[in-house]
């Protein structure tokens, strides 16, 4: 980890570089493959599976003895885990649900705004060696509450055509209709063209390594919304001398362990803080199973001396990171000072991963600097708002001249004539 | 015009197929040109300026007395109608914001979701012939209604170095912070990057021709937020013979003087409101002084007898169209049916040119079938949702278990040791 004393703040823009993947630089590499799928659909699925996978069946699709057995299989103190996790995401979620608005913008010109589900919608859930099934909580909840009628689900199979029972556990208790087994650039391909057996859908949500997000990015392109831009998991600690060096080491650890090209960051007031904290990660990362990729990702890392609190949050704004945890006193104060960050963690005992897991927040969220403009997922990500007008007779005799200069200066003159026709009938 | 008189449902897909165009053909064209304004910055704008635009100058921004010179000269009748329709759009815009939602999803586990505006957006108004001041109050308003402090605008200048005095006076009226004489790729290059002139944003909204959509997809990939993908403009309008087909046919040119590639639909259950609007639109075409454009446009246009309402509600449905005019009886009772559209217009007195002006809706809205998963712009386009939240010592006793369980499955043990240092302190 680089220690970083008191920086002038010329220098920040340049410590807070992130390790850049170039997504595009994969698109020669993606493009192929989704065409042939959308072309020779099944057929081409089968092949790719098979050589990126290593598994060969006629059978894409997951059925339900599959899904019972699962049920069956799956330690019950996990599933317990599972529900709960569910119930708290279930809840939050819940609460983000949208009313009609409606006005009358002048008499009789009424205007709605209304929220719809997106109808058909994709998840992507990767594999490897750890089943995420927490992933699935996080995107299939949400657009179960949001009302899509269509929430198909793609993840890789084990070489012998098995999908881990958490996965399935997960996917029946929250909903999803349908599960294929599909990893990588097929999966995103079958979702965004359709095959005989995969439908196509209208948004993708989900991580993944490069290629899927390459894939995406590629899919978004052409016909399909994606839920964001993805880059490698990041967190910001603020540690103030009331922070807990052992609980901000593992915090810090617990994001370094998702990847090589993770990069976690501690600000801190504290010049003791910042020495105990070194220690800790020191100590705590050679216990880690992954250790070997928790040690590359600190590489990227920072613990930095900052002057103040506000020095601190103007630090951490102009970063954007996708977890912002406040190991401060009077944390609560600070709240108003934030302008990005995707998901924030208050004082000490709340870890980042009560927010990967179970508190009721999502943890999908935008990376990368993406929190300048991006929300993390949420209900609203798997909905859409339309508007409605309706106009009465009268309020266009009132409305219809101001529509009509306008189109004229804009010199649209058929869209002057809509109105022009109208008010010469009303006449 | 094509007539299609009762086509039989395989056949729909074929019959809703859209020109589209290649945007990604144009990467190749578009990647240096933004390559080399990211290196170069103001002097490669000024020469792009110069070689696209035509316009040499060092200055780039538009100055107070330039603004001051257009409120002066503006037509008072045009400012009076640029004021009444931001009033509408305010209206209604202003209704589309969000209270923070907070609860309590365990006793002691606090999540927040809070909306926070996009700091820093940049609109891109199209020059060329007409001056299209109508998308600057679409754009400007809902961003100041949000918050947004930086709100950057480029649009390209006449030869003279002039913009049209009429997006000036509704730029200053709207609350636009800085505007830039600046066109195509060279602004959308700008806004993304920053040069020493123009202020790198974080979000790019705007309509513009195909190398200004391939430069903000292309700017998409590498680090800001669009506000959609773009295509041609497009209405479907619903008829029965409650119609008057006087008004279905200018409401299907004002979308045919769009552009070339536009495309209308007209859905009806009724053979002869078909034959008179073919009728009225023959007629009114030849009077457009876009007349040439509205007839090619006309040619990927057609008009559809279908057997009844629900047929016409799923056509319209799978298509998703950008704009929908249900001039049909009992209009009301189809709001509930539909499952995606951009915008609608109720009955035989709300005219399209309405919304695309001055009723408060948006006029950008999703094309090419994106109305199935993006919303048009609102105010929450120029906003992001974080969340935040907070678990006391005693909630975490009860969740900590929950979360350990749930990473020990994923095998992700620093994301459970976040939580067991913090437990052993509790114990």
């Amino acid at each position: 980890m680089q220690i970083v004393k008191n920086p002038p703040s010329e220098s920040w823009q340049q410590l807070m570089q992130r390790p850049t993947a170039n997504i595009t630089a994969l698109f020669d590499y993606v493009k192929p493959v989704m065409d042939d799928i959308s072309s020779r659909g099944d057929a081409a699925l089968r092949e790719y599976t098979m050589r990126f996978d290593g598994y060969s069946s006629e059978e894409i699709e997951v059925n339900i003895w599959e899904i019972e057995s699962a049920v069956a299989k799956l330690n019950p103190g996990l599933k317990q885990a599972i529900n709960v996790a569910a119930r708290n995401i279930e809840k939050f979620h819940s609460l983000q649900q949208q009313s009609d608005r409606e006005t009358e913008t002048m008499p009789g010109v009424r205007c709605v705004q209304k929220y719809l589900p997106i109808e058909k919608v994709g998840l992507y859930i990767p594999g490897g060696s750890a089943p995420l099934f927490s992933t699935v909580l996080m995107l299939g909840i949400p657009a179960r509450l949001a009302g899509c009628s269509d929430i198909v689900m793609c993840t890789p199979p084990a070489k012998d055509g098995t999908i881990d029972p958490a996965i399935l556990y997960t996917a029946q208790l929250v909903g999803i209709t349908r599960i294929f087994k599909l990893g990588g650039i097929q999966a995103i391909a079958a979702m965004t063209y359709g095959t005989e057996t995969v439908p196509a859908v209208y948004k993708i949500f989900g991580p993944g390594n490069s290629y899927v997000m390459a894939a995406k990015q590629w899919a978004a392109l052409a016909k399909v919304a994606i839920d964001m831009p993805a880059g490698p998991s990041e967190v910001l600690v603020m540690a103030d001398d009331s922070a807990n060096p052992e609980f901000v080491a593992a915090d810090l650890l617990s994001q370094a362990e998702h990847g090589a090209d993770s990069q976690v960051i501690m600000l801190t007031t504290s010049a003791q803080m910042l020495d105990k904290v070194a220690k800790e990660v020191e100590k705590q990362v050679q216990q880690l199973p992954r250790e070997y990729i928790a040690v590359k990702a600190l590489d990227n890392s920072k613990l930095i001396l900052l002057q103040s609190i506000d020095e601190m949050m103007e630090f951490s704004n102009m970063y954007a990171p996708e977890h912002l945890i406040l190991s401060v006193k009077n944390y609560r104060n600070l709240i108003k000072q934030i302008k990005s960050a995707g998901s924030v963690f208050l004082g000490n005992y709340t870890p980042e991963s009560a927010g990967d897991y179970a508190s009721g927040t999502n943890h999908t969220l935008p990376t990368n600097g993406f929190a300048n403009s991006y929300s993390g997922v949420n209900l609203l990500s798997f909905m859409k708002s339309i508007t409605i007008q309706e106009i009465m007779p009268e309020a266009l005799e009132i409305l219809g001249p101001v529509i009509e200069t306008m189109a004229e200066a804009e010199q649209l003159q058929a869209h002057k004539n809509a109105v022009t026709v109208r008010l010469k009938a009303l006449s």
